[in-house]
């Protein structure tokens, strides 16, 4: 991560940047966080927005104008971005807040006849792309995309990671290239494309069976893919291979290319037949240089589902890992609650603690995301980030929230536990036990075949909509495999902003639980579980779906309050802990399980 | 209703039609069950589609060529399809059943280069005709939808109704009509339109503070309307117009001309601006007209959602009406309960003295439609309906279904109980607290505003799934005032099919909340309240809403099993009684108070 920035160098590079756009006849430039992929997490070489405005979070669009600028950003971060934008000028914009308009309408209503947006077409999706062509269009302004100011005055600008590549072992895919790439094929064909051109990293490691390590927590490598109907080609930076890559290459249905090539190829060829391309992420340069030339057809990409609904050897694989990751959550909880008070521990050495546990397990290869550990009020922020310059000591008193994951060569986690380190309030109780019960209501939701998340979010939101309370993000998100922790198209939510997929929940899609209390200036509770969807009866009214749990950690009965629980949310909670100690107990020494049995004891 | 037909005569009708079609050229004649105005009921003058084929159910589409004939209906009427067509030489099609093409999948298949297909397209929507359009020209075909075929040989036809057209007393309107048109005014400019066709019933009716008499159990007129900026145009049948009427009118800021008049004003104007209509409600021949001449704008009629919003007054007056039919079906309840076994009942008996007590009853106009009233096996046949010929005799054993609902000056009402008449299984008492558990839950639910119905459903729904079981409808319909008893655009469901509303839930919204159990042969449980939806508290995580209920009548605790239910759903229960007995004691008699005291006694 980049350090936060404070606000003199913040203007000054407003300043920097003011200057270029007049120079060139800019009159509004966008910045948004994202790779050429799309991707969920922009690497440091990526981060032009962060850089430009000082606000750290992973979300956030910069807009920025001669007189004024602002910022787009969600719900998850209007306390971060208000703390860290305070005298930058910058204004902050709160996505989905009544009255507050969208990037896109701030545009429509400014951009005035003759005016010019800039910005790096290469960061933005194609579909976004089109509604600004479009805007400007209607507005008689102008779309420049093939521009990248912030390169021009960002002088120590990282470098672009270059991992090595590598295949995974066959025997834990489930399916090999071959198998994969006439998947693919066939659903290129019902949706009558003759081509693909894939820029989603995930989705392109999933196809060829590989990973890399260029995008922080995610193991893919920065690529391309075509694929035809007779040949397959994979764009890789000349840095990222090896030589046990290329001996691997030479056995698979592909051919290697240089990542940066892409362009040149696309601009050379005229595809035979029409080409599918998913607007949604494709990048508008590369679109703009497809369709010049081709027929383009716009859909999802085919691997997106084929990648969700993960197989039986995937799941085989996932349920070990999770019995592993959960024995860490164990451990840390063991650890935690035996040294509070005693023990000097940070924010940043607890989660220290829980990553080197995660290390040390077999097949670890990195941590899925970077863990996520606040306590008292700061876990109030969703999204915060301890740092060794601005942490909280933890006393034995009040609520810990630690969110963290591991990649292992066997599956991907995440996980969230909340744990009392000593007295707490009533309030904080009543909270914990209704994301408890949340939680556990979806875990064993029982639902028909043809339900999307936004069927099943109010079994978790449910009780705390009860009392009045919301959690300003969805329920639950897909997960990758050995891949990104967050994968679509499946999700838990119960509303879906512009954009957002809502899928039917299929038999082997994975999806996290994880309902939460925020309350600014005081606590943050989240509990997440990670689950699989799976059949149930099939009868007279139709195929019936569940869920199966990955994740068997305890929870802290410290902070449960039985009276506002129904029988069946304390016998949820009772089978749950039966199952962590069932699972778990074999894995652990003896004063590990004796201790386990405690903390999973029966309530009522 | 039409009396059922023998199929001699169908026979005889059908030649005569293909006759007809042969001497026209026309190779496919489509009838469908509608009138001029998509209502959900066709009054008799318009079941062309019955006198053809001498299929009776409400739901039927008929396609007669030279050789073959076909009809197609839904899931409720296979059975009495199948008896009703035999001997007619007509195919039964089975709608949605695998393997089974619809009519147009039909049409697609058959129709060749230079056929013809006719039908009536006053009786068939825009969007289906411009659908029929595509179809007949990708197939080289032709589509003539200017001729009634069915009008030429139908010869002891029905009148078309045109009973008296009135005005509400403007004062339990709640808003006047030039109100209303301004409303209606505000919401044309929204969306960019200058004029307004409306051919939907209801909407009109509610858009004039006027009710009528045409089609069965909804208090509307045969009518349209035409609001420009300037000027609003009601067309009405001018038989249905009295002395009175025509006074009132004078007093008001509308135009009447004839019914039948509409087309020669379409055909004549060429409307300032652009016309906004439903292409889901606006007959395919209006349609036609008006795009002749104008540029039409297809959206739904913003009468809709204002409609769909009942103002204070309106609530006020619903409020009133459904403790005065809530009384209505204690006293029912009561009679049932004492007189079973006793008094000699039948389906047919019980409906008729549920009735009469609804027709003493003050402010009562009409039924809002047809009592279902099933005993046992026939109660799970969702829309069941006893007949003088067949039905069952009740006994002191087993369950009654009772649906049914009145139309009174200040409400239409709807409510369903199921009550044990004697001995009942295991099976339905668990079956019966399920779906009691799920309309209280759904109820008593609070949710985010933004949500629609589709997010709630599993409230209500949820308790059966948990049990394998589902029913294969919605749970909850739109309501209209002193209007149809099916009303939209909002409503609860899980699943949307083509054409299905989905709207998010707003302030003043009332709907029906109706889950039950359906087991082929054996049983069938439905238990309905109406609910408004309501303002909750508003705070920094948004504005919450929830529901009013609207109707209080006890629900049988003779068929309640308390040992599933959860602690939440016990104090549903018994609060919900609690308010039965404060809402409707101060209406009866010492002795009926002292019975509902018993019959809503606290269980715990």
């Amino acid at each position: 991560m980049i350090q936060k920035q404070n606000n003199t160098l913040v203007s000054k590079r407003l300043e920097a940047l003011r200057r270029l756009m007049k120079e060139k006849g800019i009159d509004y430039y966008y910045i948004t966080t994202a790779d050429y992929h799309n991707s969920e997490y922009a690497d440091d070489y990526f981060k032009e927005r962060e850089f430009m405005s000082g606000f750290t979070g992973s979300n956030g669009n910069l807009l920025i104008e001669q007189e004024r600028a602002g910022l787009w950003t969600d719900g998850r971060y209007f306390i971060q971005a208000e703390q860290e934008l305070l005298g930058s000028g910058i204004t902050l914009f709160k996505m989905a807040e009544p009255g507050v308009p969208t990037t896109k309408e701030y545009l429509k209503e400014h951009l005035k006849e003759g005016q010019t947006l800039a910005l790096d077409g290469r960061t933005i999706t194609a579909a976004f792309g089109q509604e600004l062509e479009k805007l400007a269009a209607e507005n008689k302004g102008n779309l420049v995309y093939e521009i990248d100011l912030v390169e021009e005055i960002w002088e120590e600008r990282p470098e672009r990671k270059a991992n090595p590549v590598f295949a995974l072992p066959e025997d834990i895919c489930g399916k090999n290239v071959e198998e994969k790439l006439s998947m693919v094929r066939k659903k290129m064909e019902e949706k009558q494309a003759d081509n693909l051109v894939l820029s989603k990293l995930d989705d392109i490691m999933w196809l060829f069976n590989i990973r890399g390590g260029d995008v922080e927590c995610n193991p893919v490598a920065l690529s391309y893919a075509v694929i035809t109907k007779e040949h397959s080609y994979l764009f890789l930076q000349k840095k990222a291979i090896t030589q046990e890559f290329i001996s691997w290459v030479k056995t698979q249905p592909l051919e290697v290319r240089e990542y940066e090539e892409i362009k040149e190829f696309l601009k050379e060829t005229k595809f035979s037949g029409k080409v599918l391309v998913d607007g949604a992420n494709l990048s508008y340069t590369l679109y703009k240089l497809i369709q010049e030339k081709n027929e383009i057809i716009l859909s999802d990409n085919p691997t997106e589902i084929l990648k969700a609904r993960k197989n039986p050897m995937e799941l085989e694989q996932m349920r070990k890992v999770y019995l592993k990751d959960s024995l860490v959550v164990c451990r840390f909880m063991k650890w935690l609650k035996d040294n509070i008070g005693s023990l000097p521990m940070t924010e940043v050495s607890a989660a220290e603690y829980m990553d080197n546990l995660r290390r040390q397990t077999e097949g670890f290869l990195d941590l899925s995301f970077p863990t996520i550990c606040g306590y008292q009020e700061n876990a109030a922020m969703m999204h915060y980030q301890a740092t060794k310059e601005n942490h909280k000591k933890l006393e034995a008193k009040g609520m810990l929230l630690i969110d963290c994951g591991g990649q292992y060569l066997g599956g991907t986690t995440d996980v969230t536990r909340t744990y009392a380190l000593g007295e707490v309030s009533q309030e904080m109780k009543t909270h914990f036990t209704a994301v408890v019960m949340g939680m556990l209501r979806l875990l064993k939701g029982k639902f028909l075949y043809g339900c999307s998340g936004r069927n099943l979010d109010i079994l978790a939101r449910g009780p705390l909509w009860d009392m009045g309370i919301d959690y300003k993000c969805g329920t639950g998100h897909g997960i990758g495999y050995i891949l990104n922790v967050h994968e679509g198209p499946q999700n838990v939510r119960w509303k879906y902003l512009e954009g957002m997929k809502e899928a039917v929940l299929e038999e082997g899609m994975v999806l996290s639980n994880e309902p939460g209390v925020y309350i600014g200036g005081s606590h943050g509770i989240r509990i997440e579980n990670i689950m699989v969807t799976k059949k149930e009866e099939c009868n007279n009214d139709g195929q019936f779906m569940g869920f199966e749990c990955l994740t068997f950690a305890p929870i802290d009965l410290d902070l449960i309050d039985t009276s506002i629980m129904e029988k069946r949310d304390i016998q949820n909670l009772n089978e749950y802990h039966r199952q962590v100690v069932e699972k778990i107990s074999p894995l652990m020494t003896e004063e590990e399980r004796v201790w386990l049995r405690e903390v999973c004891r029966e309530i009522g």
